[in-house]
This record gives C-alpha cells, structure tokens and sequence, in this order.
C-alpha cells in the first residue's frame, strides 16, 4: 500500500489506526532554522479535535502531538520531523460488534475486498482519525507559509441546504458550524440538531478562500494546481466533489460571461472578475483562488440500517457510538491543512523553475 | 517543469506545443506480448480530432500517430512506446496578433508569469492540443483492460444547462454533441449553434460511467481511487469541477439518504442503490463508478472583449480563428483516456497488494 | 529534504536523530494477513546493536521497536507499519565540546553548508543510528520474502587489508567481525585490536550474497536492478564504494573471460560461471546476486585532528566516546536490510509487468 | 516498465531500441528562456557517436537530434524539450541469426525471462544505443550547468590493466581512447588493437572530475548525492562498480589516513587532502567530486562461443557485426551526460532548502 505520502518537496507520509496505539507522520522538505515548537501544532490540531461542541463527536482525544525529530533548540534543522499522538481514548469494544458485518456507506466492505482482512475497530485505517496527522503536517506548512503572506481560510458554506448569504471571515469561528455568516449558522445547528434527533446525519459543503497566493505556482498538463489541490481535498475520506472558481456553474455560462477581463491596477495586472478561481491554465495567475469541496453526510448514523455480514447474510446494525451528526465543521481544518501543504509544495517546486 | 507525467506502474509522459514542430509521448508500463498497430490508437484519435462536425474547430489536423518503439512484428515488447504526431495544420501567422496581449480565460498570463516568456502559437504548451497524446496513451491503456472486462464511457450530459433526460449508451455516437439522449441533443445543438451566431461559446457537463471495475482499486489514504481519478481530469485544461457518485448532491442529503445499502446479489455483495458512485473510503467497491466534469466555454471567442497587452495598456482582442463553440463533444474522448490510464495504472498497482 | 524516503511499492521512509526523543519509520506496502511480531524486527536490530562485543560501540541502547499500526491481532492489514524506538542512552554532553567546530570525516561541515544550521549531538540525522530504521523495515521485508525463498546473507569479506580466504555462511555469526573465516576472522580482530590501541580505526569490505533471486527482477534503463541496489548501499553513510560480480576487476578482463556461458541445467538455463554477479542488462538472471561495498574507517577516532571551528580557526579534536574502531560487523545487517527492502520492492513491481 | 525515468525536478525520460524507426528523450525542469539550439546537443552526441574512429564501432550512425517542443524562437520556454533521433543504419538482418539464441553477457536471457518476449534486433531496449538519449539530455543540463560554474571531465582512466600515469585534461581529446596520459594511452591502444584481432574485447576504468560544485548538494539518508550519483552511472548497461574518493582503497586505510583535515582557506573552509571524493555523509562539501566507474569488456565478440537457444539446446555463437573492441571512450561521454543531470536536479532541489 503506497498511499501514504503527499508531496513532492514538501511531502507528508502518515501512519496510524483508529484505535491503535497510535497515529503518526513524517514530515520532509521542512525550511530549516525556523521556530516550531508543539504549540504551533496544538493549535489546529485542536481545530479539529473531538467534543469541541455539541455537534461534534464526544469522543474525548486530548490529541496531544509529539515532535520526535528535526527540531533542535527550538528551530527546525531541514531534517524530517516525526510527529506522533497517542490514541487515548480508543473504546474497541464499541467496535466489536461491526466486526462481522460491513457499515453502510463506511469502507468495511472495501478495504475487506482490498485486503481479504481489515482492522474494524473504528474503521480502522480508513477512519477520519488519520486526518488529525493532515493537520499536524499542515500546521507546519502553514507557518513555514507566513512570510509568503499567503492565507489559508476554510469555513462551512453551506449545511443540509442551508447557504451562507455573506462572507465574514472573521465570524466563522464564532459559531460551532464554523460559518462565516452567524445568522445561516443558527438554521444550519437547528438542521444539524434535528437530524442528530433523527439519529441521523447531514452533509453540506466547504468552502476555502487562499489570499495572497503569487501568480505562476502549479505546473503545466498533468500536475497543473488545479488537479493538485483536487488530489489533496478529494483524498479527504468524506469529500464527494471539488470545484474551482464558478466551478459547476460554468456548465450553464457563456466564455463571455465566464472570460475574466484583465486590467492594471497599479503596477499589478490583474482581473475585473475571478470566475476562474484565481486558476487559469491549471496555473496560479495572483487573484484569489476559490474551491468548494461537497461534504457527505456521516455515515455512521444511530438508526437502524440494513445490510449483511461478512458471510453476505442479511442483518441490521445501528452505528451507535459518538459521532458527527455533521463533519463539516471539523472538515474545515483538515480542508486548509491539505491546501497550506500543496501551496507550500508548488511554491517550493516553482522556486526551481527559474532558479 | 515537472508535470508531464501522469502514472505510478502505467505512466505517460508528454512533451508537445500546439504550433511546434510535433508532439509526442513515452507511455510506460505496457503489458508485453499484446497486439498493437497505430490504428488502435488512430481509432480514439480521431474522436478527439478537430473538424468532425460543425461544432468543432475547422482546424484540419489529419493528427495521424507513430508508433516509434516498444512494439516489435505487432506485439509490444514491455518496452516504453514511443508515440509521435507531427502538427501539420498549425497557422501561427493567426496567433501573431496575441503574442503582446494576454487572451481573457486563456493560460498566457499564468504562463508569462511563471516562465517570464511563453510561446504565443495558439497557447503554446498549454493549448488544449496536448490532450492529443492523453487520448493516444489511453487508446493504448484501454487496449490493455479490454480482457479485464472494464468499460469505460463518456458523454455529454448537458450543455448550456439543457440536461439529458435519460442516458442510451448506443446513441452517444449518433450524434455530434456525444450526448445519450438524442433528443435533448437536439437542444443542446441549437444552443451551441446559437452561441457561434453570437460570437459566443458555451459550457457544459461530462459524465463518465466506468462498468465492470473490480472491488479493491485505489490506496487508502492520500491516493484513493477518488483522488486519483479527480486529479487525472482536473489536469484536463477546461476542467472546473469534478464529482463522484451523488457529488455536490450530498450537500443536501441526509446520512441514511445517501448510505447504500449492502445486500447479497448471487455470490456477489453489492449495494441497492450507488449513491457513492463506486467507491467507499477511497477504494473501488465493484459497483459502476460514476463521475461528472464541469467543462468550462471555450475562452475562445469572436467577439470583441477588453484585455491588456504585455505591459498592461488596455486593448482589445476578438479571439477570430478555429475555435469550438462547445469543447464538450471532444472533451469525451479525453475524460475516457485519463479515467483509462489511472484505473489500469490502479489495477497494476493491486496486483502488489496480495501478490 | 526528500530524501528520507526509499522504494515505490514496498517503501520506506524514515525520521530521526542521533540524540533527539526518537527515531521511526513508516513502512508502505506490506502485504496483508502475514504474521508480525515486534520479535521479528527486534532479531535483526539486535545484530546491528551497540554494545555486541569488545569492537562494537558500547553506548548501552536497548532498540526496543515498537510497532504502532499496521498491525492487528498479529496479523498485518495492508496499512503501512509505524515503527518506533525511543533513543535511551543519548549521552548528548558527550557531544557538546563538538558544536562549534566540524569534525573530520563526519557530515558536521557539509550539513551547515546545506542548511545553515546542524543538530551536533551525535551527528544529529547524519548519524549512523538513521540505519537501526534500516533494519527494522528490512526485517519486514525479510519476512515477506520467506515465501519467495530469496536468501540475502552479508558478511565481512575484508578488513584493514585482510580478506577471507573461504566463504562459510555458516560461520558468519561465530565471531565478532561476522567474517566467513574464522580463521582469517582471527587476524582480523587483532588489527581492530591494534587500532582501537593506537586511537585509530580501519576500513574494510562487506560482500553480500543473494541466493534465490528469480530472473525478470529489475527495469530497463535507469532503474536496472544494479543501479537500484547500488543506491541502496551507496546511501549507507558509511560506504565509499559498491561493485557486483567481477565488479571493478573487470577493467583488466577480456570480454571472453568475462561472459559467462549458458547451458542447461534440468529446466533451467543458467549459466558457467557468474562473472556478472547475477544480473545481465540490469535483469536478474535467476544466478545469485553478488556484490561489495567499500566501508570506509570510521571517522570517530580518539587521536588529536587538526580541524577549524565553525569561524574557521585552527582547532583540535580528539572524538572520545564510545565508538567502532571497525563498522563492518554492523554494517553487515543494515546491507542486508537494504538489499531485502529492494529486492523486495523490483519483486513487487514485477507482479504487474506480465500481470 | 516503469524504468525510463530519471530524476526529480530535471527530469529525462527516453524511449526506443537499437534497430527500431527512432530513439527520442523527454527532457522536463529545463530552465527557461536559455538560447538551445540542436547544435548544442550535437556536439555531445558527436563524441559518442559510433564511427569516431578506429576502436569505435563502424556503424554509421550520423545520430542527427531533432529538438520537437519546448523550444521557440532559439530560447527555451520551460515546456519539456521533446528530443527525436531516426535510426538510420540500422541492419537487423545482422541480427536476425541471433532471435532464437542467447548471446553471453547480454541482455537476450534476462529480458525472455522478465517479458517472455524480446526485440532481438540489437538487444532492443538493451542497446547501448539508446545512451545517444542520456548524452542528449546530458548537452542541455551541461547548458543549464554554465552559470554555476560546475565542470564536469570524464575520461579513460584504464584499459585491460594499463593505468594513466597522470591526469592532463586538456590531453582527454587528444587520443581515440579519450585517456589524460596520452603515452599511456598509446600503450592502451596496443592492447585494443591486439583484443580486436583476437576477436575479443577489453574492460577499463572511466573516471569522473567535478569541479566547482557548490557545498551542499544532495539529501541526507536514502537520497544522498553519492547515492544518486552512484546509481546515475550503475543504470549505464556496462558499469559493473563504482567508487567515489578513495573508494574501495578504504579497505585498507585507517580512519587518521583517510580522515580530510579542515583548513581555512582565504574565506572558505576546505579540506587538505580530499579522499572523500567530495562528499561528506551524503553531501558535497565543496572540494572536488572524484568518481571512478568499471567499465566490462564489450560482450559483443566474434570469436566462437557456446551458448544455448531459446528452447535450452547447446549451440555456438560468433557475434560478428560492428563492434566496439573497448567501450571506455564512447562510456566517457555518457558518464558525463549522467553526472550533468544528476547535478542539475540536486541544484534544483536544493533551491527549495532554503528558499
């Protein structure tokens, strides 16, 4: 199983079950001499913890991230760093009743026709758990990102429906959907509370705004940004669509409506418009760029579902437990840590373009 | 400038400007010992070759291929094919009158911005010429899943928001739109009909439906099946979006909606419904993978629109020359190649897993 | 820093410092459902240990491997393996009198160079302590070999100018220089002996043997089975040189001598004699493999250097502590380690080419 | 056959055998707007060229390269440089009595075993020929190499045991076998002649001087620049070793002889001897790159062998036909070709260290 690495210069390669003894990463291409210290880490990592809310799983990881390597004296040295979190409070007993039977929309089914044998104690490798480690390693691609001035933010656009009618960046942490306008955030929780009360689940769609990216990163054909930063968001276990700039709309738009008109604006040459998304040609051109993912519905729903056990016999299960009635909030973080490290690994990969 | 390769075991490699003096590509991984003649992928060229309808670009590439090695007295040989199409129809005089202005939509300011110089031939690099050679490598990869039993087919599913209404296989050929509801193609033609009177183009949606894919497909993690086939047609220029399964639909969908019910069909364990388009936690689960593309209009186009020049003094463009009004009809081809070459290069990557 | 990564199917990649909380690894492409115990990895990391004998370091590591994923109820699952060892018995004050000046022979100056900045406890990630790593994922590639019957067995062909004059795989482990003589073994202690006394250390040969190896293993090109093995062992730290068959004898041989005759053996065809050390066009040819590195003396010796410090003035070290006057006995499992891990992923690799 | 790559951020990927309609390269990571012309490619492949002279093969092969993309106006774009050459005197009936048998010490056993198929006109993808490929992706990383002031010299450093007694660089060219000690080079030229009359072939030695490359290029662990190099020069067919500074003489050293002594040297710190060959743990330290390669004797030879045919039946073989009695000088070429590229990619990877 190849598939554990991200990156080409900045490249992240991750381990770790649900409900091992622990999860892990190696982190390489870090830019060395920089202040990193676990709290810089911490901090998105508890972005996405468990039990954050009432909305997201009470599942108490403290989530606590060791850097084993390639920090000395408080800088980076250029060397690999080795991250590792303990699973704390991993409760495989809950699981043990999966263990004969495939979870509707979860990958029981086919990591077992994969494999011929699968860990079902939390989903094991497939579990949403190992996104923690996306975030870790995105965490230091975001400060290694500071003095380029690019800014990654991710909030929850929309929810069983319900759209957010404005974009303030700075209230999407004031609610526990994580959305940028705190009034459709109050019908978003009521429709994230009524399903939990359906013991059921709801899905919604992220949104992500990188400001300050320079024109010129992403490469031309197969590695183009645009395909790279669908790889990162599209490998996020729950994601069933990406979308750039007016994305699937343009399905219903004419090239003169779609076409953004270039301008100067000061020294800059810029567009009036950014349908594209800040993307043209697969390549960065300065403006923002805009990408939506859509967020399944959790899976693991209370109610009682129909399906078979490993022997194909028709049988019944609830995915009892401590779950998400609603993972968009907590997709948010693991969203902006996939985007903080492909920018960081195009940015690096450009510096040898002309170099 | 990495990024002309796509593929891990099965990997194509392409070089190639629209008006250069050819282009041409290293496809890596072929299955010694089968049959191979240039017609095979004479065969999947000339659906995506300019000129076949009155929809597409006039241009009049003949676009016939060369097999330059790895095929010895009509079996291939494991060695790496070598493939080479001379640009024969390539008028750069037409070009000349952009070489100081950046096109509205079109890749030449990202490109100047990157490189600090591009060539201005009717976009260079990253013209959508270059997925001449996608198509010639996924004729070959195609060829080599034929005993597999996978099916791979694409086709417009609207254009200028007229949709299909229901999807006949057989008839996507009979039409030029390569849509499967003749009918609804009808629309769909008068649309694009109406947008070439206007100076004008249209987009669009392409869905691909791949039957007959194994359980097993794809890495856990950063290289799920999902992530890999959204990177291969995301890296298509005119993509904006990209969706499997009930994709953006989800947003809207409850968990016990959209989770597929497991049942025992003879020997086999499928799913009721196919909500998930194919594939669970990244891995194929064996029923249809289904995903759509969002195709951008053409940025191409006669009417006059406002632009500036190199050095940023406002000017105006009228982007005259063969152009198609609707990029989708040839843009199948090209979704089946990539969707071709990432499963068989999936597939190979599977036979290590338990060998 | 890539770079800490080796393989493209069965992949290892590896963090960790000398004198930092730990070293791991993540191991990729394990196969599913075989047997696992940290015992298996903790045999081979136990015979490249200090503290073995009176030639080998006496730093008091235990190398306790603990294994945090991958593995379920002793079973592997197909997700890559977390391996873990904490560092014990870092001494790092032992190092500190060395931080502010390069050390001969050592990577202290080449590493500021590159980065700026240098981790100089112990040598930080240039540290020899990097292949424990080695061993451990080569002990998980050994055991997957089992069944495949491919035997990989090093041993110390010379040291300090004293070669063994017989080869008896049995007796490998019966003396400290893990020479194939005993006899020659005997001499060969006694210049260690002599070197330790004199503050020095001495350079030697490591030959391995690969018996069993099938014929196809290998890629054409540039990734010929000796070109990956080369950079197998040529990324050791310590290796100055590596030769397979007749190797650099060669230069004085006539082609007549040095091809190796074909004939049939039972079934097989195989060949004469084996001055082509089991490879021909960089493809295995079913004969067994053979090659050598070069181990350079340790650069550790206790004598007074001249050197600089990191300003450049005139300095000298004396590099007391607990160091090998001879590396090879070590080296011995960790070429082993390398050889198994590459052999093991052109095995995997192979499963497509005909699949 | 994944295989045909080589490198990271400049990368080559080359397709086509000996006798097939042409061998051709994909050169990407090429700087842009650098004036390239085929001539700059040309004067390179000249000196590998068959035909240059007496010890050299007699095809006549003018080996004209056709630069097919990523070139315009003189300048380089950025765009991968797609490479062409026609196989122009290819005589395969010369071959033709070789398709049922195995020649000893070629490829024909290995890649019947590896593909159960085998182009056998001229050992195919086996072919020394397609090197041309190396040498001319070798021309345009020399270019790009200029500004950094990296020289890279190969030449014949010994042949059938004559050794040069001193290294003139200027006298490389000077004499057939591209040796620095032209008297030395008479003698060698003796024992050539003397193998092609005995119908037989001799090995040599072919060693490498990098001057002026910077201090820190290459990765730590497994992608060390010895490790990159070593496997740049195993991938050439009849390379059987290879040796960087003192290489395999350490076995014989001790570490206070073998031990680089740093000084200061005006502003710069340097070492007073250089056994290390430039490298230290991996990482060039600034002084000069020394590396030596074993060249076999040309398996080609016209004298009577025995051998088996394909179905396993003892049978003769005379491999008449035009061929190279010593191989070291057109080796030279493509040993540099190897290094050039190995050294640009780390120099690009190293931008992104710092950056």
């Amino acid at each position: 199983m190849p598939g554990s690495s991200f990156g080409t210069l900045f490249k992240v390669t991750t381990f770790g079950e649900s409900h091992g003894p622990a999860i892990g990463a190696i982190v390489e291409g870090v830019k060395p001499q920089i202040s990193l210290t676990e709290t810089d880490i911490q901090v998105e990592l508890d972005r996405r913890r468990p039990g954050q809310s009432s909305i997201t799983t009470q599942r108490k990881e403290s989530d606590t991230v060791e850097i084993l390597s390639g920090v000395f004296q408080g800088k980076t040295t250029g060397a690999p760093i080795g991250l590792l979190i303990r699973n704390s409070d991993a409760k495989s007993t809950d699981y043990s009743k999966f263990k004969d039977m495939f979870r509707p929309g979860h990958a029981d089914f086919s990591y077992q026709m994969k494999y011929g044998i699968r860990d079902w104690r939390g989903g094991g490798r497939s579990s949403g758990r190992e996104t923690a480690m996306r975030v870790a390693a995105g965490a230091i691609a975001k400060k290694i990102l500071v003095p380029y001035k690019i800014k990654i933010t991710a909030y929850t656009l929309a929810v069983a429906g319900i759209y957010a009618k404005r974009i303030d960046l700075n209230s999407i942490e004031s609610n526990p959907v994580r959305c940028p306008d705190p009034e459709q955030a109050k019908l978003m929780l009521e429709k994230i509370e009524e399903a939990r009360k359906n013991l059921d689940s709801v899905g919604g769609i992220v949104e992500a705004l990188i400001q300050g990216c320079p024109a010129g990163l992403g490469e031309p054909v197969f590695d183009k940004l645009s395909a790279r930063l669908a790889a990162a968001v599209m490998s996020i276990g729950t994601i069933k669509g990406v979308e750039i700039g007016d994305g699937f709309k343009v399905a219903e738009m004419r090239g003169s409506e779609d076409n953004d008109i270039f301008y100067k604006d000061g020294k800059s040459i810029r567009t009036k418009t950014n349908h594209a998304g800040g993307i043209l040609g697969g390549i960065s051109t300065g403006e923002d760029i805009i990408l939506r993912v859509a967020v399944k519905p959790a899976s693991s729903i209370a109610q009682e579902q129909s399906t078979v056990d490993v022997h194909g016999n028709p049988t019944t299960v609830k995915v009892t437990g401590r779950h998400d009635p609603c993972i968009c909030p907590r997709v948010v973080p693991v969203v902006e840590a996939m985007l903080a490290i492909t920018l960081l690994d195009s940015l690096l990969i450009q510096k040898s373009v002309n170099g």
